[in-house]
């Protein structure tokens, strides 16, 4: 070993004992005859000392050390005069008597520290530097500790890890496929998955009746700023289950690791028809850090002679707690913000419930105090409270209301990262109506089974349908999704054709699964939790890119290996392949 | 849940608890009033017991219940009458009361039985019933344990997995890449890694000095039997350390993984030149469960008269130790063995070492006694020994010698598969000369160190500088191998040259490492553990694709899911792709 300790372990202990530090020139400090250098390694920061009057020529080499130059060093650990307590090394420093330069460096494009000066470009060219800086070094610690947990959870669990393959079969059916041209079978095509999802299933006819695993998926769509082409994925399966039996174990889960990660105790988390988010929240992953739910007004605020209430659909707000205080600029900037084309409202009605009891609203035209009463009575609104209501076809506005209340929940400081309010949304509905292609998608995937007392809708009204699936949220975030499967051909067959699938497509396209159904499927059920997603909401965090050690940019690139890039002729011409730009 | 316990679990202590329990039929047996069911599931077996007296309408059912149906049943945990000691449940049986059927099966093409009567073709077709054999069952939970206990000890040595990416860069270095066509950059393509090596190089820039991964690999070769397109690698880098230190920390994972999974106490690993390992056991990867060193005897048997062994550049013999009672048959089928194409030796000598100390050779005509005597006293035999002598150029006799060397050791018995001989094979060469394309390449990678103190041959003599590049070897088995990195710009940028790459070439596939290497990289090297080896080795068997959940052929097709497949022209033409068969 080219060090005795690292750079983060040394401490009153060691005093007065040799010891040999190998790391990175952080910084430097001339100070009179003293010369500082804090050497920096994956483990912390220590302080070396050089002392130009016993040895000005070692003071001299070391004055000479640039920023980030690799060093070794030999010397004796000593306690320091003037203690740093922020540091865990602050009680010591290093009297050295030797430097050996291991390698040198240029000076870094940006600095190595926590706040950098380097824009994200520059560090995404150079992200093996900017990896170095402390919160992306801590980023990927935290999901080596995360996934270590996950697995020592599973693993305890009696859950076994089993690698599915990469190079598996493209399915026209969900998002584009990456696909890899097969050289040794000239004109075919493997994909890579975009999760292990009939595998797993396979695995469960197999018999292995708890898998997982970490496992790396892929999706060729256009990115956004929180996805990436390649992600990582907990997958697990269980047989002989329920779904109620999946929610409980991977409840476990979540709370073990928050426990085990970030010493937070959750309680078990709240179970929520999809039916109910979608009526009390406007979204299929509310966040409940938070309350302010919905409250439908139709009754109260319809035939009042407000016609923009009259011929709504849906008239519904939310109470915002103590916000009666809200300015008329204030609530000029909410109307604004529900008018934006991505959120789409048409306006917003606002009822202020002052403090002497009295009302103040958008529409004191058009109510009475009475009425304004009534409302702020179902809407259980006090003194002080501001009610913000929304009407318009149902889907959109609780859309819209759903938005209106995430930024109600940031104005009124609702959502503290470091709270975490977990809840399982179940019974999501099975199909959805996709006005491009004209015909029904499956909202979870194909093989998710319908609740079965609502089977005899799937032909005369399937938009009716729920499914037996669900999804884990915590904070307004969706960290996984699953469902119970089908395990019987014949519901799998109806499925596909409810689908649009032709008899042939699905025989093509599954087949193997179909046929793997005749021989003794059990009953089974799963769920993917996105595993970057979570380390990123561990770390406090939106941005998943910063939790993943070589991301690609939003076009796909790896701007630090220049990826992807055009391959020799003789690589195409062995894969049978033209390329033919347009 | 559909059970409390599962049909390995139960025993004495659960007498006269009623149990539910889930799984598929394996055998039933009807005797006289009785029907006896094996109920089968991931963790064992349990007997179900059905009386025609007692209740003979669940009797008649149970009958009827076809082998690998999914049942679950409710019933009593009853003490037997003749216990079975060599099932963990064989101490009692379940007196059924209900049953449900979960599924139905058609009868299975292939008996799941230890022993089946399906040929491979048909189990790779079904893979997921063959899956249910024990066999592969316990292949699969040793994979499991095995890659649980491989991260334990890494993460307990502060060692961080990180994920790189899959979709990286194609370079023509090496073998054949995997390519992934870029939808959203044009005429562009990804490659899929054939390891993670440069990444992990940039990892230990980056200052993250214990770096691992259990990681997918992918090579595009043609296939051999032991050789899949994609693979498991336990890979690791380590920073700030020389080579000893990787040997260690790698060795103690081995040790701990023998004795964790196997039971199995293993003392250090020997540590064997290349050089000497060639000399020796005229292999990279010496089977050392068995002695038979080579003893090279040109001094001795050249210029006797024997023109074969006077025109060789080569006299090299093993002594078998007891095996003078080979017979003459036995012997014509050594020297057929050695004659074989694949080791192309042009004959064998032998020299029997008779218990009454005389001797017998294929070359009594031209050697005396004596000369026997000094030969069988340089190779320390005895009395009751067989010497086998081959002779030729230096190269393909120790290659052939290697064979004849193994075959003995199988001939002898001297192979168990239940004792372990590891070893580490040290200072590779740094280069191999490559005839077809009249160039150095390296032996390892292009990244390994050359050793400091024959750096200067580099460029006089090249063939002859050895490299800080190592291989784990077990019982013949190559398991893994690594190298002490290049961490000099320079020193890379020479090494390029020296194998061929233009100035131009390195910095389009490099050039993000050398850039990398001006920014302080760290002295640094690792290594990669095959996996798939390993658990195969662990399992007692040669073939991986035992130890894959979904292994491909040798075709490199998945035939249970059909593919590699054709794909749409809607999917080519996004890609900017046309198929042109030759």
């Amino acid at each position: 070993m080219l060090r005795t300790h690292n750079c983060g372990q040394l401490n009153m202990v060691n005093v007065n004992q040799v010891v040999l530090l190998s790391g990175w020139v952080q910084k430097s400090r001339d100070l009179g005859g003293m010369t500082f250098i804090d050497l920096r390694d994956r483990y912390g920061l220590t302080q070396l000392v050089f002392n130009m009057e016993t040895n000005s020529e070692l003071c001299m080499q070391a004055r000479k050390l640039g920023r980030e130059f690799v060093i070794q060093v030999k010397g004796i650990v000593a306690e320091r005069q003037s203690k740093n307590s922020k540091m865990p090394t602050g009680d010591i420093e290093i009297l050295v008597n030797e430097i050996q330069i291991l390698n040198v460096s240029k000076t870094p494009p940006f600095t190595i520290e926590n706040e950098t000066d380097g824009g994200e470009e520059i560090r995404m060219k150079y992200r093996y530097l900017d990896l170095r800086r402390n919160p992306l070094k801590d980023n990927l610690l935290l999901r080596n500790q995360l996934s270590f947990e996950v697995r020592s959870y599973l693993h305890g669990n009696d859950f076994i890890e089993v690698e599915t393959p990469y190079l598996i079969k493209s399915t026209p059916e969900g998002a584009r496929d990456f696909v890899v041209p097969s050289r040794m079978n000239p004109g075919t095509f493997y994909a890579l998955p975009q999760s292990p999802q009939t595998f797993k299933q396979l695995l469960m006819v197999s018999g292995y009746d708890r898998y997982y695993q970490l496992v790396k998926c892929f999706r060729d769509e256009d990115l956004r700023a929180d996805r990436q082409p390649e992600f990582t994925q907990i997958d697990c399966e269980m047989s002989f289950i329920e779904q109620d039996d999946i929610l409980n174990t991977f409840e476990g889960l979540t709370r073990y690791l928050f426990k085990k990660v970030k010493g937070v105790e959750m309680s078990s988390f709240p179970r929520m028809l999809y039916d109910d988010a979608m009526r009390l929240y406007g979204s299929d992953k509310p966040d409940l850090r938070f309350g302010m739910p919905f409250v439908e007004l139709n009754e109260l605020a319809q035939n009042k002679g407000f016609s923009v209430f009259d011929t709504a659909e849906l008239v519904v707000g939310i109470c915002a707690t103590g916000a009666a205080s809200f300015t008329r600029k204030d609530l000029d900037g909410l109307t604004d913000f529900v008018r934006k084309p991505q959120i789409g409202a048409k306006g917003l009605v606002y009822v202020r419930v002052n403090e002497d009891g009295t009302y103040k609203s958008s529409v004191d035209k058009f109510y009475s105090e009475a009425d304004l009463q009534s409302w702020a009575a179902k809407m259980n609104a006090k003194a002080g409270d501001l009610l913000l209501i929304l009407s318009g076809d149902t889907h959109p506005t609780r859309k819209a209301l759903n938005e209106l209340r995430l930024e109600m929940g940031n104005r009124l400081g609702l959502r503290n990262r470091n709270t975490y309010a977990p809840l399982w949304v179940v019974d999501f509905p099975l199909l959805e109506w996709d006005e491009e292609s004209g015909r029904y998608h499956a909202m979870h995937h194909p093989f998710t089974s319908p609740k079965p007392e609502e089977m005899h809708l799937l032909e005369t009204d399937p938009a009716k349908v729920h499914a037996n699936a669900y999804d884990l949220v915590i904070n307004g975030v969706e960290i996984g999704g699953g469902s119970i499967r089908i395990y019987d051909k014949d519901i799998q067959s109806r499925m596909f054709s409810l689908l649009g699938f032709s008899e042939e497509d699905a025989k093509s396209q599954f087949g193997f699964l179909m046929n793997a159904f005749e021989y003794g499927a059990p009953p089974h059920g799963g769920i993917a939790l996105g595993f970057d997603r979570l380390v990123a909401m561990f770390g406090g965090s939106d941005s998943i890119r910063d939790y993943i050690a070589f991301p690609k940019n939003n076009s796909g690139q790896d701007v630090m290996i220049s990826s992807p890039s055009s391959i020799s002729d003789v690589q195409l011409k062995e894969l049978n392949l033209v390329v033919k730009l347009n």
